[in-house]
């Protein structure tokens, strides 16, 4: 099989677009994707500086590394959860990359370790406040990569959010009929109040499996293992019927999340906008500030609990 | 296993209803679950007179003995397309439980045969006509049923689809985010316009499995095999994908369609309705007088390619 674009020896196939790669174009074709993804979602531009979610995975650090190569301003920050061994080698596989490729340029790995500041690791969390460690893992997440952009002052905070991600997101989303979560599903959710970060997917594009094939053929060494806490998570099981359909018939998962996209633009020009609704609902969490439907935002919440011995 | 109802020895397991029942409240389960279905999309009453479209198959021949032991006035059509043996070996099972439970109730039992009044079999007509057998078949099934019901004045016309067939066909529509015909898939459409009859789905409550059951406690004798034509269809892709979701977490079919359906009665509130937007764009179809949105309706344009030499 030869390269759809330049005739040499194709290094991987991409039955959805009909077409073959060598490294060098496969490169060129994940640079345009991810290129056209920020530019037709206005996610932020050349001066904009961008705070990237890394984890250690594939995703994250090809997110980082696609930036950077596409000449953007980009930071990171790697929120050890205290997940024993698994995330001692998921900070060392950030840590090897920041060393190598991003230091180097002058970018910055920003670290926030949950055992040292939240008092206890994810899996103690989660037990205190006996809730599941993957919603408990959730909210420190969200909560803690908000805070950092908004005090470091980033523009913007990008996820390595995939095509296989957010189509699985919206197919347990669909088969359920939350319209609420429907609602705010998008690649670029803006700024809407004060204290809530732009948040932005510039992947959504690309499967996992081209993400894979990114960093295996530019050699950035990554933790393959799914996490421990999320074995059996529905997510997995959503993906694997996407694969299915996949399989069966290339393209499913780009048309079912895309037309969605889609059918979401044209909803958008109708009066209210979810900046408008957001902005309506949201006030400042009486205890941290940051913003919130509640009186006290959850992430409070939930460390008030875990320090409440009543509760335990 | 013991029955959830009377203690006895259970027949049948239900996961999604965390039940399990013996003969006799297996039937009650589905009988009730069939009056449900009747009273809540208010499908008829007592001395309204139904059509079943009857195909020889485990669904349309349970659909036909439920309403007749519910009481209700119903004769069935069987439209025989002409597939070889499977056509044939199909008759028989439908003339089977004709002349055993419904002829001697006093229901009638009408036949159309595509190769008699159309001149050829289904396979011919979609070779005649460059489209696939599945999409012809449905042209000719959709418009014989419906005339049937109009000609002799039947207020409501009955099919047998069931959970699994509407949440698969639920699921391509979401897939490919078909707005139109997810606006138009309820199991109950109104007569919107003169020449449309009523058109209900008494079975929507039940799932495939269960209507197999139900047929064999029941000694209905039913064709097993899926049609011929049908083979790789589309449809029993997003069966198997469901069925793996079921599996996993009982429910999931249930839940997905009824949600979808308690979507769709909030958004009927709003001004526009289904039939004042079906009656803004019907009129009668200038060849056969059947109601079509273009000139000429689809059967008819469908008959005239199948009759004229120079479109072979």
């Amino acid at each position: 099989m030869n390269c759809t674009k330049c005739k040499t020896k194709a290094a991987i196939k991409l039955p959805r677009h009909h077409a073959a790669f060598c490294k060098n174009c496969f490169n060129g074709f994940v640079h345009d994707q991810v290129a056209k993804a920020i530019k037709s979602q206005k996610m932020f531009g050349k001066d904009d500086r961008i705070l990237v979610a890394v984890s250690g995975g594939k995703d994250s650090l090809a997110l980082w590394d696609i930036l950077l190569k596409l000449g953007y301003k980009a930071d990171a920050l790697y929120v050890n959860l205290g997940i024993g061994n698994y995330s001692e080698r998921s900070y060392e596989k950030v840590r090897d990359f920041a060393d190598r490729v991003s230091v180097p340029l002058g970018f910055t790995l920003h670290t926030h370790t949950v055992e040292q500041e939240e008092g206890a690791g994810i899996r103690e969390l989660a037990q205190l406040v006996h809730r599941p460690t993957c919603s408990t893992c959730g909210t420190i997440k969200r909560y803690q990569f908000n805070r950092a952009a908004i005090e470091h002052e980033y523009d913007v905070m990008a996820t390595g959010h995939n095509l296989d991600d957010e189509a699985a997101r919206l197919l347990g989303n669909v088969l359920h009929w939350q319209e609420e979560y429907l609602d705010k599903q998008g690649p670029s959710l803006p700024a809407s109040v004060e204290g809530f970060a732009k948040k932005v997917k510039p992947l959504y594009r690309l499967t996992e499996r081209e993400l894979a094939a990114y960093c295996v053929l530019n050699k950035i060494d990554y933790i393959v293992e799914e996490c421990p806490m999320a074995q059996g998570a529905r997510s997995l099981l959503y993906k694997e019927v996407l694969n299915r359909l996949e399989t069966e018939s290339p393209g499913t998962k780009q048309t079912f999340y895309w037309g969605f996209l889609d059918k979401q633009r044209k909803k958008e020009s109708a009066p209210t906008t979810m900046a408008q609704k957001d902005q309506a609902m949201l006030r400042s969490c009486t205890t941290c500030g940051q913003p919130t439907t509640a009186e006290v935002c959850s992430y409070c919440k939930l460390m008030v609990r875990a320090k409440t011995p009543a509760s335990r």
